[in-house]
């Protein structure tokens, strides 16, 4: 896998789901992050949910030969959802897991508070919110539609934390 | 993929999990089943969950080419665990279902409750009862483990509800 080439960072940030993973790929330089692409991965309605996963792993597959991103970030599943949305969006996860670690990318999570704060200083901020900062902070990316800006707020909120990071491995090696 | 030879059918059962995933395969013949082989998969302790998806989907991958059944049956999830349990289950379902839809075996579903009945007559059976059922109905399985034996229990629902089907489809073409 490809990784820091020249102090760029290739974070892919994903947002699950069986009837839309939006996806975006970001490189962090330093404490900028810049839009590489983003878009939605989408099978066609009346998929069955076992060819919706595999199309997922699939397509995930192409992006990740194509954008080479060391870093994947998800947001971790949230509890509140009712028992029914959650099985189908874990097994999503599942399935685009499994495809990240079979090609060895490295995988970081982040609670839903996590992001919303590290990309608007407010972990409860709104949907809204969270995307006109994904707009301000990558901009040239033009109208996002939502499941893409999320995915983008995720690798964000990756980008955001790094300096951290490594400050705190740095401390930890001294 | 191969299927029916000779009025016999290839089933899979599998008892998906996270840590273990049981297996179980068949060959359906009339109102007789046959076992073919059964076992479990484990990842190894300590395996973070992303490898262990993967290491599932690629597992799931050799049992395939190596026994080629038609037909591959799961539980649905059960909603009645904790969402935590049923969020790293679901994952596991996700991994595996992607892998099975990805080379285009047929996937049937049973409830836990269908699936205790077509093996014991009794839709609240308890484990023991399903275990002592699959032993006889299987013999020459010799001592099972729990999640090779439960993987047989789904194999076996499919094989039982398979005449009915057939008189159904039979009954639906006149």
């Amino acid at each position: 896998m490809t990784s820091e080439v020249n102090g760029s960072l290739r974070v892919l940030g994903l947002d699950p789901g069986s009837r839309t993973t939006g996806w975006g790929c970001v490189a962090v330089e330093g404490s900028r992050s810049r839009l590489l692409a983003c878009g939605c991965i989408e099978p066609p309605d009346n998929t069955p949910l076992p060819q919706r996963l595999a199309l997922l792993a699939a397509e995930l597959g192409v992006l990740l030969e194509q954008w080479r991103p060391a870093i994947a970030v998800l947001e971790e599943p949230f509890h509140g959802v009712n028992s029914r949305s959650l099985i189908v969006l874990a097994q999503a996860r599942g399935a685009l897991l499994a495809t990240l670690a079979a090609r060895e990318v490295t995988i970081e999570e982040y609670s839903p508070a996590e992001v919303k704060s590290a990309v608007t200083g407010n972990g409860r901020a709104g949907k809204d919110q969270v995307a006109r900062m994904v707009a301000m902070l990558l901009p040239g990316a033009g109208r996002l539609r939502a499941d893409a800006s999320d995915a983008l707020a995720v690798a964000l909120c990756f980008a955001a934390r790094r300096p951290l990071l490594r400050a705190a491995a740095a401390a930890g090696a001294r």
